[in-house]
């Protein structure tokens, strides 16, 4: 997590104060639990919460320093608040009971935070695609000149995409808001199920089905895989913008802001540098997979590998994620399409995008398809050599005409006729 | 996918007899639509079908050398055999319906086989996790003793794990089931959305929402995902099979076979070689995640540069972890445990980890908690050190006996205690 | 390794009957190294040798159904052909011993074979890069018009990061050339560093410094590290072929050959699909990485997770690198270069790649470099946006001509100029 | 980098300021280079040192947010500062001739603190290998008892294996001392490679061989890979602390300090968490790899892609390593041998490593090596079961005795025999 990549909600939720804090709720909401099965004193948790208590990050620290210890630390400092009382929190809990609901609280509103930034892209990409719907484009397949699509079905590809992310996430999201409140070793040792229930559902957590110490990581795992999911949408949305921008496409450019500079050497450049970027952050994102794969098999009823891992990974993928979907959300918001240009590249396919159309019109006529599709190819071989126009160059040939005739030739060249299904598919793709 | 590591059924799925075989069932499962909606003539599919047409792999090999192209390849071997009708066949449609679609069915189809194989696995861990939930031993944290669990009750963590495992399989499995029969760039142009949903409906597929030349690829990248975290959840049963059978624990081991040998230069030796090596695979189909989420962000409306990457990680990755689920399921069907071992080992453990029930007692007779946890530190401290039984020493330590009595401190050191809700935590896993 | 990617030559090196062959022949090295030793008779390997023993593969795995080790199965066959004499062979040794020399001999022979392609690869690209040494193109960053390059000085650059990849893989080569006689934990215990030393010797390896069980793992994980460094530079390679073929830009070409197709759909369309498909196999190659890395923490004298990771990744990464050398020397050496495509492209960049010149021109006539900044930029967006040619603005620009003077600003639209150090850049990177 | 796992030096080296710093150093190297060629006044470059500027990061972060790019507000800052002079700054130079010399001796800087930390590791395994040459213990493969080590040959293999990763690290420094001044496209178009050869010696660098705008890719991914294989040294050699220090194992142990808690539930626990840590910091560097390897493939003469990954894995890995290097050097220092353990642990292994050695007195006199081997297993089976010792079921065997005698079996029992090539296998590695 730094700065540059960073927005600020996800600066608070990530920070020392901010764990602090939830892990002090997790406590509480334990001990209240605790309370109502008998096993603490009544009104503990309600005369702690009354003190408001301020946590000091730079105490805990410092405190941490001796026990090399940081449960141990925080709860040493929550007594020197809370006096007397406090000896009663954390009764015959773990460190990760506190730990592991914690992050799962925390991992758990990173993903409210992210579904959100998702619904803010999906609703500039089903915007846009609405608004070029009826763009003319030229398909590419291999970079190379397909058949015509338009700007907007491009976008609606990438809204259905991004629909599907965030669906991943939502599941991923209800994976990981799960606690665990079961001792040592997860056998409830000095506690018990309907305390653990009674205590995660205060905190909006389920109770994990079998711990061990700790929450399983096959659930963090999952996780970080919806992320680098979403990223990798992201990444095919802005790797496609960084080619309709280039020189010689120019179809559509990131939006340009006064004052902003392109080049230190080349003044009038206007680079896609928005979209490079979050295809270099994709990579970042997507390298999180791997090490929360790799925290999975941990050993016996833990070891703590896992935690470097997260504490690096947690806060970096998330943070990163929620800044490309709010990159890529304005990016498309202000894109600047260019629909003379995409019109322009789409005439320089010089119609042999109906070469399809004619194939067809010549097996119904009769052909083989192999056939035809030698006799399509030699006439759009010439017409992209530069020899004619394609429908000029098979008016001409004579194995083509008497198949054919001149005006079933002539109806085959309709744009119209190519895009007819498109407003279907957005209507589908954007319901 | 080498011999050693792809079960029968995945040689098979994987063959090019197969996947001839399925593009076939795609194309005419196409014309059969095409033909409902009057664009190929009544009968075509119906008098291909007929011949029962046997399709020649070395042939179509033959042929792809000169076209340099296998779809065109396949359609002229199948113009060979079936004859004139053959030319109605993938009428209007791009090589990708029939590719991807197939590879829909394929992906499908292996899906199911690992659902299947998750099956045995849960069954044999459920079995094996009631067998021994009351079998006791020492849970570890950090390789360090900690507290008591049972035998059953890691098995059932390990069901839980691959619970859910299964569940993402699933989950990935409908994600994948989509193929697309929607020409060159996704808009139709000689098809229509009604054609495709018909054709798709007969092979099991639903159409995706908004294709391009192709199906898109964060569909393929999360089964892979699903794959991976299924493979992880393996990983970590097979790394515990690990630990409890290296020789200073022996508390399982794997079944030995008759005439098995453990080593060429050391006869006596039982090594966990199954386990290891599931280990290994492991990290064989987390390895497919990555490039699975590079192949996501293809150029514009395709790039091939996708299909390498699956034409390795499909049959690796899916028959890997068939392999994998295979293997565990033996493994824990014939896993030998070693209830004396696990005895003697919690025996080892000293009574320390009754310190907790210590802890809180302390804490409920009135001393502040971190003074509770050095005395009863002090105490664990000897007594690891072999000065004496955990429970003496604490009995003979004059800052603890007159807060908790004789009696009451007898009352702290019972397993059942700790056992206790261990049934629960089944009954919830295992239902 | 699958066919369609494995050149002929990684079939035969990674076929168990060469493995089988080179396990004899370390075998024999060592029987030799010993009988000098005087630890085994004089005359048995040479006895063995004379036999030409020829070694059934099926045998093998029959024998190995049984005793589930590979290498006791092979000693049995070997003993099955040899007679009493074999008695002798693997004398003091471990399976490893066999094993890991085996794989070192294997793994060096495979990256002899990638030197020899990059030899290939580098000399297709020196030849072409001298062809093209003086064939201007426009130098793009960020995909938007910069300043002028040459083709040549493209092709140049991929030259240099093949040699620098080619220098990784040979001393990737060294470190692997590494080899072990040292018995079960390393220790020599029934051997002695003379014999593995006289042994290794004969098959060219050197002995590991400090044997576990095994050869340590860091040094394949350094091997599968180059590999992917050297396949990344081939994938940099092709994604600029890509670019330069996609339709808009058409500066260079695939050769197509004869009979070629490259759409089943629109017969016109010559892909890139040499240069994709390459893309997509350095994902492949690069995931091999990082289980490598993994394989190097194996427990205490080794566990063998590490082997399955190494009988996929082994044959899979070297065959798919070299298929990938093979192929990309092949793209180099038939490119098609469009050079007039290039200076039509360079001629639409109008000349506004000299805004650097004249930004100098400007800072030297006494300007603050911000201002002259703003002054060319001003200029550059109206030529950008086609108001005009960039020298004609500047010349109109009243702001301007005072601090340059026409014939100044004349001499700064010069190509030549611009180019002048390309050929000293050729010359030290091609010599 | 988070400052839990930051060392203090590597937080000032990637600090901004010092990144700016170091941005000025190469400006004023590039200008004082101009100077010499003419084509920029002389003096500029003295006088601006001469004023002793010191850079306001958050002036430029400021101005960043107006221009969007970090080099011209960088330049607008020093222009603040230096005055007139500063106008000659940047001549003829892009962002990149500063930003990769810049990086390019940052990541060599921090490559030589890497290797100053290596140079404390190997010190520490060197010493601790010396001291514990002929401490017995018991080797393991796949976790169970093999052959006699020494806990000074392990100390020697981790030795081992961390000279060959500083060399690779040392390496991977000479790859990456490269910066470049040469331009928008590294065609010098104003500027010279004597220019740059002069500019980049001040400051220690070598020019790259071909430059695009930016200094290839390849060369900082082979950095990263060196840092991955020293991290995983370090990961095996904690992975190994881990299971010396396991309960039942009690090798070797962390050091414990006074103060430290090892559980917050269970006093009595010493847990190996600096290793474990490290081993999920290995996840972490090792995670930098394949998002390097995707930076290499940049598009044409370069996008900007790599730039954010590289924020973020260039301090993040290589302060991470540092961190790893420092604590497991510490770990190493400080580790406490129990060679009481690990000699009760070869005693429980009941001396069935001298198997090997009954079953080459047995071939040696005379037996079929099978045969051998089953003789040999059924006693040592025996003597696993506990039926009795290995030595004296062998001398109760009529099939075995007959072969070897007394004499001969007992002079088969000896640990000074099985250690004989310790001492030189130590001399070879730690000379």
């Amino acid at each position: 997590m730094i700065p540059r990549y960073t927005p600020a909600d996800f600066a608070e939720l990530w920070s020392p104060a901010r764990r602090y804090a939830v892990w002090l709720d997790v406590e509480l909401a334990a001990c209240e639990a605790l309370e109502e099965a008998g096993l603490v004193p009544h009104g503990v948790a309600a005369r702690i919460r009354a003190k408001g208590l301020v946590l000091d990050v730079g105490r805990i620290d410092t405190i941490e320093r001796t026990t090399k210890h940081d449960v141990i630390a925080f709860l040493t400092h929550v007594e020197e608040l809370a006096g007397d009382d406090a000896r009663w929190l954390h009764r015959g809990m773990t460190s990760s009971d506190v730990l592991d609901s914690s992050l799962a609280i925390l991992l758990r509103d990173a993903a409210d935070k992210l579904l959100a930034r998702c619904d803010r892209l999906t609703a500039a990409l089903r915007k846009r695609a609405r608004e070029h719907a009826k763009t003319p484009m030229i398909g590419r397949s291999h970079g190379i000149f397909a058949e015509p699509i338009t700007f907007g079905l491009a976008l609606a590809g990438h809204h259905a995409e991004m629909v599907r992310a965030r669906a991943r996430l939502e599941s991923a999201r209800q994976e990981i808001a799960v606690g665990k409140i079961a001792g040592a070793v997860g056998t409830y040792a000095h506690l018990s199920p309907a305390v653990e229930e009674r205590a995660l559902a205060t905190l909006g957590l389920r109770p994990e089905t079998v711990s061990t110490q700790i929450v399983a990581r096959d659930r963090h795992a999952a996780y970080f895989a919806a992320l680098a999911l979403a990223a990798a949408g992201v990444e095919r949305l802005a790797t496609n913008v960084r080619h309709w921008q280039r020189s010689e496409v120019a179809e559509a450019e990131e939006a340009f802001t006064a004052g902003q500079k392109g080049s230190s050497a080349m003044p009038h450049k206007r680079n896609p540098v928005l979209s490079e970027n979050l295809c270099g952050l994709a990579r970042i994102v997507r390298a999180a997979v791997v090490p929360a794969l790799e925290d999975v098999a941990l050993w016996h009823e833990r070891d703590i590998s896992h935690s470097s891992v997260e504490r690096m990974i947690g806060p970096d993928a998330t943070a990163t994620l929620a800044f490309m979907l709010e990159r890529s959300a304005g990016l498309v918001e202000g894109l600047v399409v260019y629909a003379d240009n995409a019109r322009r590249n789409l005439d320089k396919a010089a119609e042999l995008y109906f070469s399809e159309a004619v194939l067809l019109a010549l097996v119904e006529a009769g052909m083989a398809r192999q056939d035809a599709y030698l006799l399509v190819q030699r006439n759009a071989m010439r017409a992209w050599a530069g020899e004619g126009r394609f429908r000029d160059l098979l008016a001409a040939d004579t194995d083509v005409m008497p198949k054919l005739g001149a005006a079933k030739l002539a109806s085959l060249f309709n744009l119209d006729h190519a895009l007819a299904h498109v407003p279907a598919i957005l209507d589908r793709a954007l319901a």
